[in-house]
């Protein structure tokens, strides 16, 4: 058996998991069964079993690795999540330990948005270059930045919380203690929440809200041009910081791309003379939900 | 003659020269003659000349390489400054390779803030880290970002404009095209003008507001507060970015630190989780004005 890797993505929602060979294959992929609404032990218990399953359908013999990426600021030292909104039963859990010694096997923890970066790098639209940031717009933001080839991490690991960039600075609430952060002004739920303020409908996805512009409701409409020039001043800021040649976005919320991309970089070119003057690219990631997947798996390789 | 290196800082207003050895000790120093508003061919011949000078004292035999930061813009792999608020008769110039023409030697372009950064991490405030960023407070704000123990320079070298963060969204307009840049917020110049909309006089250095708050006027301790809350949200976007361990301020403005400080902490520790959370240090950059030069002598060492 060639050498492969075992990744897994513990998303805000879903467990995907995966054996992937050292040319990026995916030999094998599982899917968690359980919610992760069930808690702490049932979700453990998935992970185990998923990556458990993985390895021995694949054999131990080639296996160079686990890396498992997880959502949150996480002291990547300690292996432990600080504070992670989507999955309050892990935070302060010792959850890298917990893994190794269930699986008796060395695991590699990384940030889920990190993990989704390092997977577009490897396999995906940043395959050409060393350097790129990458927001994965969802629920949240998530930020990952790829620096010469690996993940900025930071004397933490806690690099690249990109969703908390302040880009209203007396905008909406936001759960870190922060207010106006991009994530609460350019995310799916910020989408939602806009079109709430609006009286188009209390229980819309984002999806709906998209529908209803390409209808032509003009309401709609303002919503994306809003959450595109959010965005655009967050993305200007980066391009200002990084001069890296390329900025990914990911999530489902790229569907609607036509509608936010236009005001995003009509911000863009205002507020980043490098921007202006440039050939940065502002792209659409193309692993999709698989970016983390493959990410993690790629972290035996890479290295941390 | 043991191995030296020849580093040049051109700011906004002074051209500092020095042969510094490996050890970080300085061996001769030099400063221009000419007023750097005289125009590009007598600032020129004085860079030149002040290199020239350091050259014979020290020797050819020991010297290393020549570093030279200048302000701007810069577009390192040509060489070139693509736009310079504070030295428009340098823009679109061959500096580098004009300089190595006529000193017979290969020199090391590097922008001014990240020689800064670089000089504060080799002999300064960030010693003992490999990873900070460096704001240096002046008539507009640079930034320099140390990662790994190298400048970040992004694809073209034009990282770390860090003065052209937006932190007002529709605040002051900048030079650059965007509004609400840091610089236009939170600088000496900034203050100055803060202090003018307020009535306090037309003339007022940065230095005369802080007289005038220690004095007990309101209106110049209001400026202050609004300096350093300007720079708290750019700071704290900044920790959330890297979380690296260290961020130095540097410039004459430092000397009101008393005054902004408090502010400035205050709203780093509501927009970033990181730092209320953290050990992460804000402190004050200790090379003072001679960090660009010690910056650019090292280059020859550490590579651009």
């Amino acid at each position: 058996m060639a050498e492969y890797s075992i990744g897994l993505d513990l998303g805000g929602t879903n467990l995907r998991a995966g054996a992937i060979d050292k040319s990026g294959k995916l030999l094998e992929k599982v899917s968690g069964a359980t919610p992760l609404a069930a808690g702490r032990e049932p979700v453990l218990d998935d992970m185990v079993a998923v990556i458990s399953q993985l390895r021995s359908r694949c054999g131990r013999d080639g296996l160079a690795g686990i890396g498992v990426g997880v959502p949150g600021f996480i002291r990547l030292k300690d292996g432990v999540i600080g504070n992670s909104n989507n999955l309050a039963f892990l935070e302060n859990f010792p959850i890298r330990d917990e893994l190794e010694r269930r699986l008796g096997a060395q695991v590699i923890l990384e940030n889920d948005a990190n993990s989704a970066a390092l997977g577009e790098k490897w396999m995906g639209a940043g395959r050409k270059v060393d350097d790129l940031v990458l927001l994965t717009l969802g629920t949240g933001i998530g930020g990952g930045i790829i620096s010469g080839g690996k993940v900025l991490h930071g004397y933490l690991g806690m690099a690249a919380e990109l969703g908390h960039l302040t880009v209203v600075p007396n905008g909406n609430p936001c759960g870190c203690g922060n207010q106006g952060c991009l994530e609460k002004h350019a995310s799916a739920l910020a989408i939602v929440n806009m079109a709430r303020l609006l009286g188009l409908g209390e229980n819309l996805t984002a999806a709906d809200v998209y529908a209803l512009a390409k209808q032509g409701n003009e309401k709609a409409h303002t919503v994306f041009i809003t959450m595109g020039q959010a965005l655009g001043i967050g993305l200007a800021m980066l391009v200002n910081t990084f001069n890296f040649p390329l900025y990914l976005l990911s999530g489902g919320v790229l569907a609607a791309w036509d509608l936010f991309a236009p005001p995003m970089l009509a911000e863009m070119r205002r507020r980043s003379y490098t921007f202006r003057t440039t050939d940065t690219r502002v792209e659409q990631a193309t692993l999709g939900n698989e970016a983390g997947l493959y990410g993690a798996a790629y972290l035996p390789w890479v290295g941390r």
